[in-house]
């Protein structure tokens, strides 16, 4: 379908007719009341017309729909959105834009915490937050009324068909009538049920638009599942065969508890997989017979030393392979939606080639906030050959590119060049020797001596700390020194340079706190005495002198988004086993309890008289309990350490059945801690396989870190530019814009060179790492000419990898 | 240096003279009387001679002599001795004959074996093998003599410069000097005084010639040190950090041991590294204050999930770099060894090649059990260009051919094709019914339902197992389906190909142990009940049906030997350690000691009262001691949990700096296990990337699997090769190659094809890896020309990766 052509008095572009043209459009089209153009069928009918203000009008809306589409093709790109779900008319548009913006996300997101954090009130609740039923229900409701909207909302933009395909939410749908309904029941009921489902809340967090990280966690545990399961079985079956063995040999001991019975045999076995009651469960046996060992050593070898690592193993191979699958699907599903987007941008007149006025528009819609110079620059950036016209090739940097954040480089290298002559010797003198070697080794060395120093004062208080109002002098000194370091540096290198290097960010709020510590002293304000404590990280900057260490740090800092994400996910599960664990266990152990089970001693708190000596013996396992979800107890369980006294307290007071929820919940953290070692692992023998083929270490000096992008502008250009921007496009906000003109010519150089950066992510990493095997997949691609949806399911149905097995 | 031209008068190659001549072979000539050539540095003058007897005699002898030195190279590049050790005249020759064949190995073996035992009767000795102290140290001094004339043997092979230069020569011999004085000082006193130095006694064993498997071990642990020791030293730093800020935050609460000194912070979060002492040390702090638990998950997600993952990652990423340098290395020295070798054995006349004759020359000494056929089938498989001669080229697939087991390839496919008809067919159909599908399957249910039987009536006798002298009809039914399984595998396969599978044999043994514990059974021989416990290891059968594990579990055969050699170089360090600790902590703990610690109840034997209620608490830890060598507490130790309770006792027994040994002990073995991983993780992504590379499953049916070299032999080949056997060598022992032209005749073929097969090794699958690498090593080998021994320094020198930092 296309739009009639029309002669506008716009000079350049504006009578270009796109050539493809948005699916919105024709909505809008017929809104307008066409006249001057027919669509039958998709065969173009050009009608000849006069330079109509109506005709023109509907063409540069017509642009304005190509754009908006245009950017939520890339939008798509870039969230990993699938095409299947691209806004098919108007209607679904609208909905498309309204449930694609941050207020709507935070909204999905805070309803989605609310109705977590409705646990904390609901009984069993934590003490000070519990709230009458008919609040914590009515708050349900509500919340779960925000979802069915949010729903709704989807519905409309999918459309039916759509809607039934993404698996995804039909679960969500599900879920939210099974609890629409319990929220009710408990409304009526005026009282709370078993309520395991609530177990599923975790759902509506993890289809927020923001837990994207945790959706991908999931989606790998789930994808090394299958090879894990196989390992776990193998794992179990030995496990069977040495209990039974084990209660062939052992159970003829009466004074050995651990395998009195087979289910005893396999619950110690399977116990001593996590060695948590070794060497307990061997010492029975051992003390009858000395050989008896030999049992639990290859028992322990063949399951603890090699099953269990070849587990490892099995999730890492795994995880690398879903890794480099992903990253590909990714990267071709991002060419994809480039392809799309310019055949959005292109014009008739001109198809192969899309200009800075398309450019601007779709920048607009694709990132509001932008500036005209940054579109401008951005344009600049991608236009490789030189051209008037971004080609595709060119096009296909897109997301390399767009995350630039613009700067004109300076001439000067420091901040105070303009200065006077004598204020500019004196910061140069400060500049100098804040970046010398001596200075920083001296540094250093106050460091250490502060970091002995403290060792020293505190080994010599070995009757607990007391913290007394007059503050230690060594305490001052050592504050003074780092103060002035810090103004030092800041002088030195100007606040800009010196707040953008993560070490001394780091340096600045330890001294910070430090000084916040020493107020807390001398104004003796004692909840604050802990800040006094964190005195002794100064001594993290001793690393930063080998080089190995920068690198383990780096690499810490670097990781340390994942592994939030990996932590987030880990909370989820906590969740779900907590909310079982509450409605089955609330309130079984208490102290003294358990006194049937062979771990009554971590619950006995009594005076016990041992020979003619009464001591106090305190267990404190009591308080390893399910009584509300602010327990720390599932963590303790992941820790595995005497998970094992938890258990058995429990099942002492509860059935059997009870230690089936203990061993899921050690496998299905297993599974999550394997993955978070493989994740690691990975991480770091990328990282070194990385420098080691390109034989470039990966820890520049800290200010050549990150992406750069250089583009320079000449005067004559800028004035260009602006002219085309005030008159063609109509755009007011042109601040940016003459500001770089203004720059230029005060410069006196008739070019300004820009700079773009930013930091350098895993997926640049990867396209340097793959670069060959990435050339190899376009061609592929471009070969098959597949969409990469279709792709992405070809390779589901392939048993190899599959990399993104839901809709994101 | 050359021998002067002789005439001979025996056909073909014997007037050759060599190009190179032996190092031995100077002497030699001296002996013989030199008259006929001269040699003035280096320089050849040939001398006119005539067909001298005795210069004939000489050029046989010399010949001999590049033979054994040619013999030597190549088993110096297979053993991968430097050959700067190489000896370099007659003496030196004798003496490394001496030291260089199975019996010398076996005593050397021996002696080692007997020092590392004396301790077992050396106080505190095992009770029952407690010997005088002048019996054990006479044995002592008998040992370490044995061990001086090996010494003085090596001293005599290597020279006094060469020995000078070999470290781990030297170090024996210090080691070696001491425990001489110290055995002697014994005697004297008849007493044993503190004798830690006994920790160096495996320093013997390590260097006997076979534990080559442990030195490559402690090598790569040495090597991958460095990048642990820095990752351990920030491990050790944020502990200390942590350290200061837990005393600060918890000294104040009495009730808390953990935090109440300096020196207890420490020691509890080393504990925590390990988790063994968790929740516990978080028990009072956290019933105090439920947030201070922050501390602790803070600490253990740095410490214990990330630093602790890092340091497997750099271990990892080590050993694969020294995995693929150690292979580099050795690759090159034995295509070094080969090109000397090869030097050796050609002629002058044909200085391109190496003839028969020759080549069976350096077998006689390479590998004197060879016979004369295998020889020349050796010589055929390696000669590839088909002339009468190997080139060089050919030559350097020496070590590939090698290790390879001759086989006439026999017609016919099962062993029952000779048999008459009726036989025939019954055998064929057993076959044909042992080799189908639904066979195995049949069999698979019948160990599946014998499983579950097993599990069921071992869950039915929950008061332990009663010994019945009648034997259950149902192991009489299940024994003799297995028994008849077994003999229709064995008449169908034949019992060659039946014992040839791993699996096969593994369902023989099982069954054959089923059957002897019926016999003990029945005959009530109540000693060898265990046999009948090992039952249910028939169920591992049903791990045969899936693809994944038949893979994990030939993984786990093939890991084996190098996980074998790892376990024993972490015995090895177990000895040293538990010499230490009998030195210094031998009969300190006992039943209820250790009362002043805070870990008495864990050694505590007696009545306790609890309330109303006497409870015998019996602590078991007490057999947790140093008391004799064959305490396996240093086995709990490496198991790590609950290794805090042994380390406390002690320390309460005795000083403060106890706990250096056991957290020294836990560092160590901490580097091991992790290599352990390490290598496990390594071994399973090789294999795996190797099938994913070369698109072809390492898992081929199991008669296809291992290198398989065919080569054809024509019956006219056969004859002039045994002829020329017979008149031109003057061979005596020809019955193999008779055998052959016989077995030819018999055939009535004119040619027979001669299988050679040997398994399929890590390098073999390394070579096909790395083939590309391989050709670039070769390359750079050939430009630079170096020898290996200098190549292999530069790698030390740089600080990439150093494959084989001592002579092995």
């Amino acid at each position: 379908m296309e739009i009639s052509s029309t002669f506008d008095n716009m000079p350049g572009l504006t009578h270009d007719r796109p050539v493809q043209t948005s699916s919105f459009c024709q909505q809008f089209a017929s809104v307008d009341g066409a006249g001057n153009y027919d669509v039958v069928n998709n065969v173009v009918i050009p009608t000849p017309g006069a330079p109509d203000p109506r005709a023109q009008n509907s063409l540069r809306q017509s642009w304005e729909m190509n754009y908006q589409e245009a950017a939520i093709y890339l939008q798509e790109g870039e969230n990993n959105d699938k095409f299947f779900t691209h806004p098919r008319n108007a209607h679904a548009l609208s909905a498309y834009l309204f449930a694609h913006n941050h207020l709507f996300y935070v909204m999905e997101l805070l309803t989605a915490v609310l109705l977590m954090l409705l646990s904390l009130s609901e009984a069993p609740a934590v003490p000070f937050l519990r709230l009458d039923v008919y609040v914590h229900a009515t708050l349900e409701l509500l919340a779960l009324a925000m979802v069915a909207f949010e729903l709704c909302m989807k519905l409309r933009w999918l459309g039916f068909h759509t809607f039934i395909r993404h698996k995804r939410t039909i679960v969500k749908s599900c879920v939210l009538f099974i609890q629409f309904i319990e929220a009710i029941v408990v409304l009526v009921r005026q009282t709370s049920h078993l309520r395991v489902t609530r177990a599923l809340r975790p759902i509506f967090l993890v289809d927020c638009r923001y837990s994207g990280a945790v959706r991908r966690n999931l989606r790998q545990i789930f994808q090394s599942l299958p090879p894990f399961i196989d390992i776990l079985l193998l794992l179990l079956f030995f496990m069977v065969i040495f209990a039974i063995l084990g209660f062939c040999l052992f159970s003829a001991n009466t004074a050995d508890p651990y395998f009195s019975t087979l289910e005893n045999s396999i619950v110690s076995l399977f116990v001593l997989l996590t060695t948590a009651n070794f060497p307990d469960v061997m010492m029975p046996a051992y003390s009858k017979n000395r050989w008896s060992c030999i049992f639990f050593i290859v028992y322990l070898s063949i399951e603890l030393y090699f099953i269990m690592n070849l587990l490892l193993a099995v999730v890492f191979d795994t995880f690398n392979g879903v890794e480099k699958m992903k990253f590909k699907s990714l990267l071709l599903h991002k060419r994809s939606a480039i392809e799309h987007a310019f055949q959005l941008l292109v014009s008739r007149q001109r198809p192969d080639g899309v200009c800075l006025k398309q450019f601007d528009g779709l920048m607009r819609f694709y990132r509001p906030r932008m500036t005209a110079r940054d579109h401008f620059l951005t344009f600049k950036a991608l236009n490789h050959s030189g051209a008037t016209m971004l080609s595709l090739q060119d096009f296909y940097k897109f997301y390399e590119v767009i995350g630039l954040k613009w700067k004109a480089r300076w001439s000067g290298e420091h901040w105070f060049d303009d200065l006077p002559r004598t204020a500019f010797l004196i910061f140069k003198g400060i500049n100098v020797l804040v970046k010398s070697k001596a200075f920083q080794y001296a540094m250093c060395l106050v460091v250490a001596i502060n970091g002995i120093w403290i060792l020293v004062e505190t080994n010599m208080l070995n009757d607990g700390i007391s913290w007394t109002h007059a503050v230690p002098w060594s305490y001052i000194i050592f504050l003074t020194i780092y103060g002035i370091e810090v103004l030092l540096k800041i002088t030195g290198l100007g606040p800009l340079t010196y707040f953008s290097s993560g070490w001394n960010l780091f340096d600045f709020s330890v001294t910070v706190f430090t000084f916040l510590g020493l107020i807390a002293l001398a104004f003796d304000m004692e909840p604050f005495y802990f800040i006094v404590v964190l005195r002794p990280l100064q001594l993290l900057r001793l690393f930063k002198i080998k080089q190995r260490y920068r690198n383990v740090l780096d690499t810490m800092f670097e990781l340390f988004p994942r592994m939030a994400s990996l932590g987030l996910t880990l909370i989820i599960f906590y969740y779900s086993f907590a909310i079982v664990g509450m409605e089955f266990f609330a309130d079984v152990v208490y102290p003294n309890c358990c006194n049937t089970s062979t771990v009554a001693a971590s619950y006995r708190q009594i005076n016990v008289t041992t020979g003619n000596r009464t001591i106090l013996e305190e267990g404190y396992y009591y308080l390893n309990n399910f009584n509300n979800i602010l327990s720390i107890t599932l963590f303790e369980l992941t820790v595995v350490n005497n998970w094992y006294i938890t258990m058995e307290g429990v099942t002492s007071q509860t059935t059997h059945w009870s230690r089936l929820y203990f061993m899921t919940f050690y496998i299905v953290t297993m599974v999550v801690m394997t993955i978070i070692v493989a994740f690691i692992l990975d991480a770091f023998v990328f990282r070194k396989n990385y420098s080691r083929r390109n034989r470039e270490p990966l820890d520049d000096p800290e200010d050549e870190k990150g992406i750069v992008f250089e583009t320079e502008v000449s005067q004559t250009e800028a004035l260009q530019t602006l002219d085309m921007y005030k008159y063609t496009l109509g755009v007011t906000n042109l601040s940016s814009l003459q500001d770089m003109c203004v720059a230029l010519e005060r410069s006196g150089h008739s070019s300004l060179v820009f700079l773009g950066r930013r930091s350098r992510t895993k997926s640049d990493l990867s396209m340097k790492m793959y670069e060959e095997e990435i050339q190899e997949w376009y061609q592929e691609y471009s070969r098959t000419n597949l969409q990469p949806d279709e792709t992405f399911h070809r390779e589901l149905d392939s048993p190899e990898a599959s990399a993104t097995n839901s809709i994101n």
